[in-house]
């Protein structure tokens, strides 16, 4: 199956981008428009689609039942272990008159750098990146996606009240990722591994699941839930107390939770992100913890947990109705503990909609 | 850190095929050369290694504390949000005197097409793949290897026979999965979801996990158990019955297993993968099967679960000391019933060991 509506939306992009195919490799892009949610692997495999509405779909022999339901929209360019795909990539191609220097072919998220070149290898088409090409599609959400994007987080904030009921001292690191994965899985979603870290280890903002720390009487935990439910993400972090806070963490605190409110607060259809970047950014600056703020302030999310629109100092493109994305500062001091607050934002209705509800406030469990 | 006398083995590979340098995105050729466990996300990151020896680690700063380790051998070109990877990286090139037109680039697994076209924008150095080119080093195993090798299928062994006691009418598919991961998961070792079908569903090779078959009385069952211990690969398939087979069934499982055992006997140093694949073909072929053997007869095995040598009809490349690799013969009839048998061998101490030592005899539960 395709589905027709997104479809003719990529090529008009196609178009307007003066792109004359994309190749869509097993990812979100390739579910977006076909429903099809295979993984990439060592086979090759995915659609190609022209700006024209004609395209084919390369799949090893092995995945044929799998791409059965694109019979009728697609023709299937089959390749065998024996053979590889390059003959049957290049013969596809070819038929669409796309092997030629005056070509341009896209290539989206799914397939490796190697096996593009190998693909493409004698062609003389011009290859370019296609990994945000569907960006302006896919950051709009429909309202279908809207209601499972409410869905997800509403899932997320119910697990972060029974996570409030859970953590105390004594308990480790692992014990709560895994509090945290049982809580989604036994709810029917698909959790990622959570970002759980505590004491010294929240002063990395991107900490790595190798360490199993134990909470202590006082202490800091943070807690960064994402994860899907019917195919779409929610994303979260909340940063806890276990018992008394220290005079500086509650000052760290209530500063992350100055710049994460007054960045919420002001996006709207036809924010900047580089402004909302700035404001947030400009808060934690003004109060000395300017270097401790070593990330962006958010990521769009949907189908994946970061896509488009990013909210970055790199990103001048205003929001637009549909966007949804996180507004989620942190400060970091190195050795000793760090804090994030985050929020998911959606742009609906004309307005705007704040998708978790799990309060913000300083929590000493 | 990184490994020495893989680092010198694969600096005398790349000045043997031309190459200047290669790109070592996170992926398990990145962990064979560097010990670095970091995992491709949307932020590119990876070690650029030149033939002469120099090189930097590209480095997005949020992972720089995981990169720390590398500070002594490498130089961190690191690139923030704010910039983007891609300055970072091509000064790191025109560093190493990279950027021009005379240069050849390989790039490894784990970067997406995209963001290498992104990354190699307005240069002139010619790309390659360099999915393979690791391969000569990794498929031949040391003797650290061949032990870990070992060590996990004796585990899948042991997982088989406790399988085994498991299977009985009336449990799902779903079941059989959750107790393979149990089973690993709880002796220390990191499973992939396992292939299990039963019944009408063993007929597809490669079956989806979508389906929740539960066993019958008389029914057939297909396990392909995979994952890793301590970082290295097991894979091992079987395919019982439960209660009485039909003579139909019992006849294309002693075919499969006439196929399977006469590719593992003859496999040895110097054995060409086309000619045992081969031979197996032929095997099922003559019995009037040959349509219902739809894939190669085997494949590498290593840190990844795929890897080369591949066991099929496009490899002429005699087998070497130290190979590691399935032999997986398999005939599936549409809408009926499938037989798949694999077990793993290794070429080592001058001969041919097989991993597996749980039976391959027509097993009725």
């Amino acid at each position: 199956m395709i589905f027709r509506d997104r479809h003719s939306r990529l090529m008009e992009l196609l178009d307007r981008q003066n792109i004359d195919a994309v190749f869509l490799a097993p990812s979100s892009d390739l579910a977006y428009i076909t429903g099809l949610a295979m993984k990439p692997d060592s086979r090759l495999k995915g659609a190609l689609l022209c700006a024209d509405g004609r395209g084919f779909f390369l799949c090893p022999s092995l995945y044929r039942g799998e791409a059965e339901g694109l019979g009728e929209d697609l023709p299937i360019a089959e390749w065998s272990d024996r053979d590889g795909f390059r003959e049957a990539f290049q013969a596809g191609l070819k038929r669409l008159g796309l092997g030629g220097g005056q070509r341009t072919i896209a290539f989206s998220r799914g397939i490796e750098a190697g096996d593009m070149l190998e693909a493409m290898a004698g062609l003389e088409a011009r290859c370019v990146s296609g990994l945000e090409l569907l960006a302006p599609l896919r950051s709009v959400k429909s309202r279908d996606e809207q209601e499972k994007m409410r869905f997800a987080s509403r899932m997320n904030d119910a697990m972060m009240e029974a996570a409030c009921r859970y953590i105390r001292p004594g308990i480790s690191e692992a014990d709560i990722i895994r509090f945290v994965e049982n809580f989604h899985e036994s709810h029917g979603g698909n959790p990622r591994v959570p970002g759980v870290a505590t004491g010294v280890n929240t002063a990395k903002p991107h900490y790595p699941r190798d360490n199993n720390r134990v909470l202590e009487t006082n202490d800091i935990v943070r807690i960064d839930s994402g994860g899907w439910y019917d195919g779409y993400s929610h994303d979260m972090t909340r940063t806890f107390f276990v018992g008394k806070p220290t005079d500086e963490q509650r000052a760290v605190y209530e500063l992350v939770l100055e710049a994460q409110s007054a960045a919420e607060a002001s996006a709207e259809i036809g924010s900047i992100p580089r402004d909302l970047d700035g404001m947030a950014r400009g808060i934690i600056a003004d109060a000395g913890y300017g270097d401790a703020f070593t990330h962006r302030l958010g990521h769009g999310i949907g189908m994946d947990g970061h896509e488009a629109p990013y909210i970055s100092e790199a990103n001048a493109v205003p929001l637009v109705e549909g966007n949804c994305f996180s507004i989620e500062p942190g400060v970091y001091l190195k050795g000793r503990f760090g804090v994030r607050i985050e929020n998911l934002l959606m742009l609906a209705h004309g307005g705007k909609e704040v998708l978790n509800h799990f309060p913000k406030r300083l929590i000493a469990l």
